[in-house]
C-alpha cells in the first residue's frame, strides 16, 4: 500500500510532538488523526510514558525511521469517542494503549493472541497503517485505535504511573509467564535497574520471588531494597561478589539493552536456570556454550506481550498495587528528558503530563 | 583424597589400550580393578563405542588428562559378577555403562535422578573413583561398577550397536525430553550427522516428528533420507536453502563441537523456537539478540542424562528398535579409527569388538 501524504490528511486535529531529523530534537507539530470508525474507539491522552524506544527511533539509531515522527507507546488517556461495533469500552473510560495498534488479526500468532508476534503488526508509531498513512505516537493530545488494541486501566491504578505498565510492564511480565519465572520461593535476578528492570523487580515480588538486582551501578543498592522491595543487590563489576553469587539463581531478567558479556549471569544460575533477555543490543552477544551444557541452562528472548495478556498483567497489577517510579515532567522538557535518559539519569521513567502540557495550545 | 599409585593396585587384572602422551597413540595396558564390593558388578567387556570425547581427551585437548588413560564410555558386556547387596543383576545379565560411574548420592540433583549434573560426579575415564584410584575406561576387557550405575540392555538390542547409546544415544534424548521437543508432528532440525546427530534423527523419527537434516556435507543426504530415515536435508552453507527454510523448525538440536555460527540456525527456527545445543566448542558462539527476542526463542544446552533416564531411553530405543549405525572395529585399528574419527569418516559410530580383539591375550 502507498504511503499518502502526511499531516492534515484526516478530519481529527491532533497537537504533537515530534522529531524532524536525526538530531532527535522534538518540537510542537500539527497534524490529523482518522475519523472514529464503527470499530475505533479515541482517546484523550492524558500521559504518555517516555521508553527507551523512543530515543532510538527519534535518532533514527535503529535505521527504520520516517520523519516527521511522533514518539510514544506507553499511552494512558480517557476514551471520548466508541464506534457503533465497539464492545469493551464507553466514553469516560480509563484506557491505555501500548507498542502496538494493529495485527493482521488472521495468522497464527494472532490467533492465539500472540499479535505481538503477527508479521504485519502495526507499531503504534513510525508504522504504515491499514489505510496506508503512517501512525504517529502518545507525545500527541488524541490518538484513534482499533478497539481491540486498547486495555481497560483498572480503577486503582493512577494513569500516570500505569502507563509505563503498557511497554515496561509487559515486555518484563510476559516472559516471566511464557518461560515459567513464577514459582514462589524461587531466585529472581534483574540485570539493570531502569524502566524494565524496576518492574521485574516490583513483578517478581508480587510473584513470591526471591529478587537480586544485578546493576554496575552501586547508587542503585539502597533504593531497589528500601523502595523496590529487592532482597539483595549485587554490583556487576565486582567479581568477588559474582563468585560468590554462584549457582544461587533460578531466573534472570536481563533489560541491558548495550553489548554486554553473558558469562558472568550464566554462572549466577543454578542447574535448569533460565536467562530471558529484553534488551535489544545492535550486535550478537558472546553465548559460553560449556556452561549453558553442563549446568542445562536456557537464553531466551521475549518481544513484549499479546493484548490479551497485556490486560491480565493490568489485572495483575491492580491487585498487588504495582505501577512505575516515575518522573512526570511536561511536554516542554522533553529534549532534556531524552538526554538524561542517554545517560540513564532517571528514577524509573519519565512520563510526560500530556493534558496538562497542551492545556494552553488546545 | 591423595591419588594412589596406578596400575597393579588391585586385585582383578585388566587388560586394555592405553594413550601414554599427548600424541594420543594408544597400545596395549596391563592394569587392574578392584575387587567386586557389595554393591558392584563385575562386567566382561564386549563392545566399546569411540565417542569424541575418547579423542578430545587421548590427545589432551581439553587439558585435564592424566596418562596413562583407558578411555571409552560407551560400554557394553555381561555381568561376571555381583556384590552380595546387587538387587537389579545378576550373572550373565546384558548390561551397559555410560559416561559415569559414581556420584555423591545425597545432593539435589543426585536425589532428583540428575546424576549427570552431581558435582562430585565420577566419570568413567580420566577420573578419581571414591577410593582414591583412578577410573579407566571401556578400552578394556573388564569393568567394575558400582550397581546404580549399571544399565540393562533390553534382550531385542544387540550389544554392539547399543553401546554408543550410553553416550550418544543419552545425550539428545536428554534434552529432547527435557526441553519438550516431543510433540508428534513438530518439525526438528538436527544439525550435524555425526555419532550423535544420526542417533537424533532416528529418536527424533520415533516420536512421531518430521526430521530435517543441517550439514556442511551434500555427501551425507541420500544416506540420511534413505537409510536413517530422515524427511529432508539442508546443506547449511547453501544460502539460498537456507533462506527458504526461515521459519520452518519447532526444534534444533545442535551436534556440532566446532566453532560454528548460531545466527543462520536460530533464522530456521519458528515463534518459540528452541535450539540446543550438546556440542563443545572450546570458545564462545555469537548469540543474535535480536531474532531471539522477536521470535520468542531460547538456546540452551544439556549434558548427557541421569541414570533412570538413560534405562528410559534405552527400554523407549527396544521398542522403537533403535541402534547406532555402526563400524565394528578390533582393538588394533583404533588409532586409524582415531584418525578417520578426526576427520569425521565414520558411518556413524566406530564400536570396538573387545571380546574377539583380546581373545588370544586373554
Amino acid at each position: 500500500m502507498a504511503e499518502k501524504s502526511s499531516e492534515h490528511e484526516h478530519p481529527q486535529n491532533t497537537f504533537g510532538w515530534a522529531a524532524r531529523d536525526t538530531s532527535g530534537v522534538l518540537s510542537p507539530f500539527d497534524f490529523s488523526r482518522r475519523e472514529n470508525n464503527v470499530d475505533d474507539v479515541t482517546i484523550k491522552i492524558q500521559y504518555c510514558g517516555v521508553c527507551h524506544s523512543d530515543l532510538h527511533s527519534v535518532k533514527n539509531e535503529w535505521g527504520i525511521t520516517v520523519y516527521p515522527i511522533v514518539p510514544g507507546h506507553e499511552i494512558a488517556g480517557v476514551v471520548t469517542k466508541v464506534g457503533n461495533n465497539v464492545k469493551k469500552f464507553k466514553v469516560g473510560d480509563r484506557v491505555g494503549v501500548g507498542v502496538m495498534v494493529g495485527s493482521c488479526e488472521k495468522c497464527e500468532n494472532c490467533k492465539q493472541d500472540l499479535e505481538n508476534y503477527c508479521r504485519k503488526m502495526i507499531l503504534t508509531y513510525n508504522a504504515i497503517d491499514h489505510d496506508g498513512t503512517r501512525t504517529f505516537g502518545g507525545y500527541s493530545d488524541l490518538v484513534v485505535v482499533k478497539e481491540h488494541y486498547v486495555l481497560h486501566i483498572p480503577d486503582n491504578l493512577p494513569l500516570d504511573a500505569s502507563a509505563p505498565l503498557l511497554c515496561a510492564g509487559i515486555t518484563v511480565y510476559s516472559p516471566m509467564k511464557y518461560y515459567g519465572m513464577t514459582e514462589p520461593g524461587k531466585h529472581l535476578g534483574v540485570v539493570g535497574l531502569g524502566g524494565l528492570g524496576h518492574v521485574a523487580v516490583k513483578l517478581g515480588k508480587a510473584f513470591g520471588l526471591k529478587v537480586t538486582v544485578i546493576s554496575t551501578s552501586p547508587s542503585k543498592e539502597k533504593e531497589a531494597i528500601d523502595k523496590l522491595g529487592a532482597d539483595s543487590f549485587l554490583i556487576s563489576t565486582n567479581m568477588d561478589q559474582m563468585m560468590k553469587a554462584s549457582y544461587t539463581l533460578d531466573y534472570i531478567i536481563d533489560t541491558v539493552s548495550a553489548v554486554h558479556s553473558l558469562a558472568p549471569l550464566i554462572s549466577l544460575l543454578k542447574l535448569n536456570g533460565k536467562l530471558v533477555t529484553v534488551g535489544l543490543p545492535n550486535k550478537p552477544l558472546e553465548l559460553p556454550i560449556f556452561p549453558l551444557i553442563l549446568g542445562r541452562k536456557m537464553v531466551g528472548g521475549s518481544d513484549i506481550g499479546g493484548i490479551k495478556e497485556t490486560q491480565e498483567m493490568l489485572e495483575f497489577c491492580a491487585k498487588h498495587n504495582i505501577t512505575a517510579e516515575i518522573e512526570l515532567i511536561k511536554m516542554d522538557y522533553i529534549n532534556t528528558a531524552m538526554e538524561r535518559l542517554s545517560k540513564s539519569d532517571v528514577h524509573y521513567r519519565f512520563v510526560i503530563d500530556i493534558a496538562n502540557s497542551f492545556s494552553s495550545a488546545s
